[in-house]
């Protein structure tokens, strides 16, 4: 445990996913413990969830005595009502339609517990400990199976009206594009994310006389891609320029000076990044692109974790 | 003068347009007594156009001294420099670069002066003393020869890093459509700023191998609409299908509790609304639909002027 640990207030932090839902002992920023994962699926109901979480929470507690908790946050897969601290829902979990977790953490632990959406965690985590510290307006998208987004304006977590805001997925860049998940047509998730990257690739080999052999993932088509595969090399240069296109709207909007893009499919590091500073940079004005920095999110799978536990912490 | 505005502090707006530079004194978002308009293009300089702007102040000043002006707004066609009060250009007004008009302002008339981009200002008092009273996330378009917007987020007027937030009339519809004025292809303005409105009107006569006769403006395409022209209603039916694919993104985006839409395009009225509220409700969630307001700005051309007047008392 660092000095600066030491002297910070630690908070624990949940990330509840579809797959695992992570626990973990925060401060300043960093994870001082981790306990096993817990098998979102596995459980039979939300209620049995919610004790093997309660008793993860008592571990960690347990065993750092001397590093009290004060708060615990919880970052979930869905819409959260902050306010009265309800879950309507969860995405690929079934069982936690109106479950009013925050006030059940809260008075089994005895510790002030908040919940936020995941995503607007992960932003939060990034702009207080990772790439966009010290940022004004921030906006913050994960390129992965699925794309989400937070923002961070004029130095607060911005939420909306409804704890909605920042679904830069659900965007389209097509008016009459594929149909989204959620109605929108052309919604970009639909071109950028991991299962459409691979239908995509398919496409693109398959046109140029190619057969695509054994597991086919973002990542052995960004393997490909660097190992100088003209197929792949393309087929990153149309993601990253549909995801450009739709960041340089963004910008005309919202003037950020920070853009911080993560997730699974951001690791394709500049065959990404590359047609995305391209796009911004011919599709905005000198003005709003000369001091905007267009960087990768710096704390990878833990960011959720990070997040929520700070958001705990802060009560904001 | 109302009971209201006796007992509310008063401000002089000024809001300075491509044409014409208006300035009248305000207070609780009426307008107490406009000036003649200064014809903006008749002025040989900066200076000159200064000293008619400090003239005009000092008669509404002379004019009402019961009701004493506390500060000077000005809303101005282009990118402010708020901090420094320097305007760095204005769209269609030579002669503007770099000129200190704050601090110039503020040490002639005595006043305390704020400078502020004109659709901001607009944004600013419909949100204040219009349609968008009592909201606290905001979008709020204006759709005239260009396409501009303003955003209230958490109920503070936002800016963004270099105040150049908001420019919705840039964002893109086509990430390969028509070049927009300031680099991005697509841009929404390039397809529902009246002089394009006119253009796919004639294409659309055209196509329908009928000729335009006479003056064709947005008015008098809304009028065919209305006279039940099929024409013109698929235009305004197009016209308004692309205004609200843009809008549905930025309700994705922002999850915001109203939409303003104002300019003299929205004059158009259900032929513009209609089709945006509908694309607006297919392509978003219902809960980012349920609660959403989207109406016309109440206060016409004189939003600009309110607004200017409202920040420079609020100075916020």
């Amino acid at each position: 445990m660092t000095e600066e640990s030491l002297h910070s207030r630690a908070g624990i932090g949940i990330d509840f996913g579809g797959t695992t839902v992570k626990i973990g002992l925060i401060a300043a920023g960093r994870i001082l413990e981790k306990r096993p994962p817990l098998p979102t699926q596995t459980f039979s109901s939300a209620n049995a969830l919610i004790d093997a979480m309660l008793q993860e929470v008592e571990a960690l507690r347990a065993l750092h005595p001397t590093t009290p908790a004060e708060a615990i946050g919880v970052g979930l897969p869905g819409l959260v009502d902050r306010e009265h601290g309800i879950i309507h829902g969860l995405t690929n979990v079934p069982g936690w339609d109106e479950v009013p977790l925050r006030d059940i953490l809260r008075k089994r632990s005895g510790l002030r517990t908040e919940l936020e959406n995941d995503a607007k965690a992960m932003t939060y985590a990034e702009w207080k400990h990772g790439a966009a510290k010290g940022r004004k307006n921030v906006i913050c998208v994960t390129l992965g199976t699925g794309v989400g987004g937070g923002l961070v304006l004029d130095g607060r977590l911005y939420r909306g009206a409804q704890g909605g805001a920042g679904e830069i997925g659900q965007m389209g860049i097509k008016a009459n594009g594929k149909p989204g998940n959620y109605g929108n047509k052309g919604a970009l998730e639909k071109y950028v994310g991991n299962r459409q990257i691979v239908d995509r690739a398919r496409e693109l080999y398959a046109a140029a006389g190619r057969q695509l052999d054994g597991e086919v993932t973002p990542l052995t088509l960004e393997q490909a891609a660097k190992a100088g595969d003209a197929v792949a090399i393309a087929l990153w240069e149309e993601i990253g320029t549909h995801v450009g296109f739709q960041l340089a709207n963004l910008v005309w909007l919202l003037n950020p000076d920070a853009i911080v893009i993560g997730g699974g499919v951001a690791k394709a590091g500049d065959l990404i990044f590359e047609p995305v500073r391209r796009e911004i940079a011919n599709r905005c004005s000198a003005v709003l692109v000369e001091h905007l920095a267009i960087v990768p999110a710096t704390l990878g799978s833990d960011a959720g974790l990070i997040g929520a536990a700070q958001l705990g912490l802060d009560a904001c």
